[in-house]
């Protein structure tokens, strides 16, 4: 009897914690989508500093931009975490023509990030298309050898996330200068990572390998790329030529700083819980949905406990990292910081995949137990809100590093829907107009409900 | 022995039809994601054709249009059902002003869909602020009488699907003008149902009630109901007037069509699965979202079939439904014809929210029991694409009239996402370029899953 009546009693605290929960998860939400103050000041990064590459003017802009922001919202502590980071300049806007005998057909391009600049007079040379890296090793030296190699696999449009297809076609990109200047090749030219089929060069960073020469590399459109498959097939001109101009440089290294600011915690101040998103952009953009909405939804995290009155047990901080494009200094910094000053970390949630309507979240490395207890537990209190989809998966760039400090913490990355993503992504259509004021505050509101309930009952 | 032999064998089959749904709805994604046709189709419907409301010469050319396009496609049977449809016309421009003394402050306004004209020279008239039909009754005749009602309740946005604030906030455009008739109110002003704060107004219909008088209904935009309601409030202006002016007319009924395309059924040819959205649209918008995307992807669902050589047991149909924006004739004349033709219906589904990236379908009067069974057996098939949210709910105007006809019948309404819908409904916003490809071909892929599994186990 007394057994039974203690299943009953923890029964029931039970049923009685899952109502607590339900009702500051309505009222996080309620908060979000009458008072949510993220979009307006999402309209000021966009329009009032707009790109923000690390090392540039206006991402000091938009770091004085954060601190002042989340003073002026009063958080417990605000401060900045100073790193060095990469300064590299696009300089003169790009030129690219396809060559076809006298006539030469202008192509939009962009360099990629970190590329080094063509000569002067820029680079003409015969075009090679390839679809994927392997294809370098398949021809060898003797047909790559003086060329400019032109990389166009697509997107695969089968993958229903369109973050698996920027992954699959983004060795491209990410991996193809570097691979291609082995067997000889004199620039690499890449179709844009998307499956839009438009006249966009997107950008993004490239790396090259230590001792391989560096050559230079750029993204056309898809539209272009479209073009320049076409007329090397129809072999009108086998000897198809490519000419692309750049003067992109890479100058000396930038202070910089990540911003921080946290609700300390009433129970467990060393303890925390940790969301973020970064605060450059590529230089080409004005970085709405990459990565402005993760800025300000990781802010309005915290202003929405301020404002409902909840006290999280442990800290909770929004992190604006700094760098996430072109070499992730930032997040490499907070991780090194959180060593240092010997932090306990639970979790951290990174939101860098837009502002776009919540599906749910990803769980890195989570055990086949503990995503189940996550499930039973917690996807019926988001369910109502549609941000219900907790899966085991990946989560962001910045974050990264905190798993290698700290294996305890659990890494989750925000999931927006991705359809939309991939369009804009890099390029100067990703604008403040692209981005939904319900859709960016839905994505708070998802954000702040796992936090709290993270808070609330711990993650293991 | 034997019996777990027979167990083992039904679990084994059970296991393997899973896994042929599976891999048939793979082919069904893959085919609409690689070669889906119904975004190139909605291209020349909104901009070849364009608006094309019941009764109106682009609504005839909607008709062979669509007629063209299922036959050309080869469906089994392609044909018209006859139609009678009321035949509204907008008239001249409508005008609206706000009279401030000697002001007078524009107004984007449009006739609410069905309403009466103003007379020739317009109303001038005071204006009296509601926010619910009920205060008509509280406030009486006195307040009301020779007046113009402004019903200017907003969306709440806390409601997460943007649909249940339509719904909430709807009555002051579906029922407003008959409503404040009865109380002597001279005209109606609504504000426009969105939450978007824009200059769209957004028309759409409103019934009058037999034996009371038709007063004039407009909708004004969003911007300018704030505009209005914060100059009243100012009270700068005691006797704020309003102005405005249309000339729309009620003409004789039209004949018309539904359009129907068929598979049929291998086993049950008079057994049917219908999947439809609406051909008609408001005349001031192409009508792309509603519901164009509807009528591309249900026709998208039997080429689907079609081209990945499933031959369904049952007949599926692709219905065009005419003039669900003003009388639904269309719908009702498809209910009374099922029935005349002894028809058996299993299932019909409608896709008239939009053509946004897919969250589920919901199943009207869907049992506990049956919910459950639908939610553990083909849940699971449909949550690698995002849309297995199945739940109870509601299903559309235009399938809404087979249930009554034919009770055994299950109702489902496909449910896009909802959060962009209402920014551009019923405007001239409302255009092909708010349609996004991949998110239109998720949803012909998802209704065509959804027909297949009950093509293949039924639904009970």
């Amino acid at each position: 009897m007394k057994k039974t009546l203690l299943s009953l009693a923890i029964l029931l605290a039970a049923a009685s914690a899952q109502a607590q929960d339900s009702l500051t998860i309505r009222k996080i939400y309620d908060e979000a989508l009458v008072n949510g103050q993220g979009y307006e000041k999402l309209r000021y990064l966009c329009k009032k500093i707009g790109p923000r590459l690390s090392g540039s003017a206006n991402a000091q802009k938009a770091v004085e931009w954060g601190e002042k922001l989340m003073k002026d919202y009063g958080f417990d502590k605000v401060f900045l975490q100073e790193v060095m980071v990469p300064h590299w300049v696009r300089g003169a806007k790009e030129e690219g023509y396809i060559i076809d005998g006298n006539k030469r057909i202008p192509v939009p391009i962009a360099a990629l990030g970190m590329s080094v600049a063509t000569p002067k007079e820029g680079i003409t040379a015969s075009v090679i298309e390839l679809h994927s890296l392997k294809e370098l090793e398949t021809l060898g030296e003797k047909a790559i050898k003086g060329k400019i190699v032109f990389f166009n696999r697509p997107f695969d449009p089968r993958f229903i996330e369109t973050g698996e297809a920027y992954g699959t076609a983004g060795d491209q990109r990410f991996l193809g200068p570097a691979a291609a200047a082995k067997y000889g090749a004199v620039g690499v030219i890449v179709r844009s990572l998307t499956e839009s089929i438009d006249d966009y060069p997107h950008t993004g960073g490239t790396d090259y390998t230590d001792g391989v020469k560096k050559i230079p590399g750029a993204a056309i459109s898809t539209k272009a790329a479209n073009k320049l498959s076409m007329m090397l097939k129809l072999r009108k001109f086998p000897q198809a030529k490519f000419y692309f101009k750049q003067s992109c440089q890479t100058l000396p290294d930038v202070k910089s700083y990540n911003v921080v600011g946290e609700l300390t915690g009433t129970e467990h101040p060393n303890t925390f819980i940790t969301v973020g998103g970064h605060l450059d952009s590529w230089d080409l953009a004005e970085g709405a949905h990459d990565d402005g909405t993760g800025i300000v939804q990781s802010a309005e995290v915290l202003r929405i406990f301020k404002a409902i009155g909840y006290r999280p047990k442990n800290s909770v901080r929004a992190v604006f990292f700094m760098n996430e494009e072109n070499g992730h200094k930032g997040g490499l910094k907070y991780a090194e910081l959180a060593v240092k000053n010997k932090e306990e970390h639970i979790a951290a949630i990174e939101t860098d995949e837009g502002g776009f309507v919540p599906r749910g979240f990803s769980f890195e490395d989570i055990s086949p137990d503990l995503l189940k207890k996550v499930n039973q537990n917690w996807k019926p209190l988001l369910e109502p809100y549609e941000a219900d989809r907790l899966v085991k998966g990946g989560s962001g760039t910045d974050i990264g590093p905190l798993k290698e400090s700290i294996p305890s913490i659990m890494l989750i990355g925000f999931t927006p829907d991705s359809q939309r993503y991939f369009d804009i992504h890099h390029t100067p259509n990703d604008v403040f107009e692209n981005v939904h004021k319900r859709e960016l505050e839905l994505g708070s509101a998802a954000m702040a409900s796992l936090i709290y309930l993270i808070d609330q009952h711990g993650l293991k």
